[in-house]
């Protein structure tokens, strides 16, 4: 049974595991005042060509989520973010167990626009009967696999900064969103037209890990507690010290995002030529592709994919995700099965 | 600078590094459904003889601590624990953060009795003004290196049924507590005495991970959600179960518990024999003596001691701290330092 | 300036005001635990047919609606309701601000239904990765004016409890709701194919107050803890029974019902004579035409109506909301507006 | 039977009853938007002294200390008070389920002192593992019924500024409290000398309802959001309006104060001349006077007081509480009986 379900199937990149392996009984201090932790920091910056950003190491998505939007909040603010949002459809409420209500707008595969921002911002104006709106959260890529463009997220955070707003990017799948052949955005885009945005490390070839990076300093302030009390700091903060020192350096990162991106592109090609249709089409490491019944029944035989939603009473979404780490056999065998179907 | 502050200087016991790289490119389902989640369960289940427990893998003890407490209690339920206990002073307000008080009970060298609860429960009787005490919570050993004996923790624990409360231990170095040489604790007297406990990995050789055993059904409902809207849910969850794995076989866990506590006894011997008192005398791996400021001048000069208050103008109280890892060496040049004071 | 904007302009039905001043300073025992409270309670159980159930006295909607809904959910469960439900967008986001997402469902006319219900939590099916639904909200009559009808409220209940979910009627206008001439619901069905309800006072001529009326005794338990911490229990808790225990007396309550909604529909009829209409045909206190924006401007000069938003260019719907107090004049006087704009 | 047993026993003056009477059938906006509220902001703000403080209309003490607390704070934050606090004691945690510890410090007679604040926050130093102090909350008079004296405010205020800490004074019973025979602190030093204070209803002769004065306009910002999220933004806040008018008309207020505590010192001396210890010596309506059990079982005949506790086998403290209307009758046929004993 091969795997295509999903971009966080295996452990992690050779090279994180030997840089553990390195440093094992070195002693450091706790809680990521170790210097790995100052040196991906620094690498993180580079690379994101910010350097005057604040960068912590949390371990997972939700946990990221949940910190960055309760530390920027006060009790009466929400925030607005695509209703297929992760934070809105599939953290089990993390973000209202903080208080904060999620402004949820229909998405567009995916994706909201600063003109929705206005809109849903205006309605509220200053009634204290209402959520008042104090962040928009986006995805890059989204859930759906597809990104903002510059025009796109520069519109968003111009926006934001008009009405009050801080402007987050779950990066979650940053790597492979950078990657995208359709898309223009750099990674020193994302970090100038944001106020907060992480950096994925779990899916992209991490065993696990999260930089948020703060460029406003308001978000910054004790942020440290907030990472604490909402049960993210790890006691040995050096191992996502290392990891993402290791996945920064000679921009490992955005070549493992290209290298997943290309696989999955090659799929795509398959799958346009064998005539599938997509229910979103993405640029990125996760396809939406139509199947019918039949050939879901066919391809799961083979391989591990993840159930989407129903089209119709025939016909099914699937998600086929690679990853930094997915094989060329992998794909090929992929490819060869659905020229078969 | 040797460093003795603390039992998580260290990355892991090479066994667990040894695992991580021989399964790094497996495949696996995630968020703690694959085979070695369910293999670490099993053996922690046969080590602490539950066999009908139910056993979570969660990153770190803030966050098995909130997760666990919430999901015990009812809005208006509170949990009576030391003063000194590690979630009424050492995490930020993450208990409250959920919305539940922390019932402070003066503790004695780290530990409250049966008898603290039974007075504080009936304190309450059924005052709607008042936060009805829903959970006793413990650290076995405690913050300050002391453990309960068996008589203690069966008192504790039918006080509770009696009083319809939940007992919890905090179990983040529970291992060094078993080790104590004055302690009459087995790992099968924890998980019969307790509604819900957890086994630190984080102190106790791993990267990281603790995990949740609740022999209380009751406090199993549902709380894989609790564990994900806490943040708590790990993406590539099997890394928790390779390194529990590792460090249940052959009761790795276990020796590495006595072997810290033995080069912490061989530090006390040396102490005592050298006149030194301490703050609180404690049988497992964290040691309380208490030194002059001039001596621990010097002492800080070759070794990292952790600070842990003042006693007078002239004395304070250092923690000196073994774990699984610390070399006969260091601990001989410790000792040296002692005499020579 | 005539004020037709809202239900709660006045101050009280002038029975309530004599029962104040007549009982003013009698000497009771607070926090609710009178005998007025106990006879209000009564008179509540007895005039909605429910003898079993237990009823508390709350000061305002939002308090009565978090401390239900709180007291219901576990941390990991949210509330469906209607996407245009008081709890969902005028409550400043009080659900969340107790730790559940509102889980909005797209209302027609201010309804939801069974199926809606039925498919919303379906779509959950024991995932962990998404909120539980734990809880059904209604209003009635619902933010638009609009009812339920009893098979349609029975089919909620009974496919709540198939679901295992709580169904909670917001009685905020319950009285209005009864009386609608197009409703075939009673009292006691309200009462028997609900887990909870409220008996709004507020609106319909208390100076303040509503009774939650529990039917399910499992969310009874320690209620009046909820009702303290979520700052809704009063000291001189008397003054909500009092006011109830007038309410009550010879079914003022609903013949106050009955009078606004006979108001209503005197300008409703006029309405439609004059040909206008309606964004939301309501058959209770509330009525929602349209009208253009100069026949707005000349209704302003004489009465104070609610905005309710903009159909296009040049139409806007207004709020026409009739109370227990609304005289004939008023009445009479806007009718003849109506038919000069 | 008499009741001497609190201050909330009655409905209201009868001022506050004519008041509400005469304006009943006013058609005003609603939520505090009314003309009374306007003009009882500033008969407050005349009354203390403040003459640039925002002052908001809440139903009840806790609603408001939950609401001002959670406002002022940030969610790692937490507030200093006596362990004797009503937010620590009284409330179920109300603080708590808004996210914020209550950081106890042990209290003398009821009091803390600027040294305990200074030592306290010297103690948690920039320290993210721990609750940040954000505020101190202090009740004026006490639970015990004792009170600050200006020298102690000034050195509190002084303190909270110098640390960043916001000074807050829950007047619940602040009439009485400036009542005091040994007091000196005037209504204008109450407003000067803290960042937010609350001027109590409820207990003062209104039917409910706690002024909230905000001096510190950082505390200001959106608070009518806090006030409706927390369930405490009434419905016809006119109410409030009315009564604190009529409250603040010719200092009935401070007059009723007097009054009350008149008739306290009345009782204590009788008391103290009948040889009776106190278990607190306080200068306010409430006295705190030992008893033997047999006493108490005397005075139970005829009168009902608040149990307090218990000093040893034999001997009870009971409250003793006159309040705005204890008529003299009450006060005589209470000494009656004390010299009787």
């Amino acid at each position: 049974m091969i795997r295509l379900n999903c971009d966080y199937l295996e452990g992690c990149h050779p090279s994180i595991l030997k840089k553990l392996t390195d440093t094992n009984l070195e002693q450091t201090p706790g809680y990521g005042t170790d210097h790995y932790c100052a040196e991906a920091a620094d690498a993180i910056r580079k690379a994101f060509s910010c350097p005057e950003s604040h960068v912590h190491f949390l371990v997972g998505g939700t946990q990221a989520n949940m910190t960055v939007i309760s530390a920027a909040l006060r009790p009466y603010e929400g925030v607005l973010c695509a209703d297929s949002g992760h934070i809105n459809v599939h953290e089990t409420g993390a973000i209202e167990s903080t208080g904060h209500k999620c402004l949820a707008l229909p998405a567009k595969d995916g994706r909201i626009t600063a003109s929705q921002v206005s809109v849903a911002t205006a309605m509220q104006a200053d009634d204290e009967h209402t959520v008042k709106p104090g962040m928009v959260y986006i995805s890059m890529s989204t859930e759906t696999g597809t990104v903002y463009n510059l025009s796109q997220l520069k519109d968003l955070y111009y926006t934001c900064k008009q009405l009050g707003l801080y402007l987050f990017i779950d990066g979650a799948r940053l790597g492979y969103g950078l990657a995208a052949p359709t898309g223009d955005l750099t990674a020193a885009d994302v970090a100038k037209y944001c106020d907060v945005f992480t950096v994925g490390g779990t899916k992209m070839g991490a065993l696990f890990g999260e930089a948020v990076v703060i460029n406003n300093p308001e978000l910054n302030v004790r942020f440290r507690y907030m990472i604490k009390q909402k049960g993210g700091m790890l006691a040995k903060g050096r191992l996502l010290g290392i990891q993402f020192s290791a996945l920064m350096e000679n921009g490992l990162y955005f070549e493992l995002g290209k290298k997943a991106v290309d696989q999955a592109m090659r799929i795509r090609t398959a799958l346009m030529e064998a005539g599938f249709a997509f229910h979103v089409d993405s640029p990125t490491n996760q396809l939406f592709p139509i199947f019918t019944d039949d050939q879901w029944e066919k391809l799961e035989d083979a391989f591990a994919l993840e159930f989407n939603g129903r089209i119709d009473e025939d016909h099914v979404v699937l998600r086929v995700c690679t990853s930094w780490c997915t094989p060329d056999e992998y794909v090929d065998q992929f490819i060869e099965m659905i020229k078969g179907l």
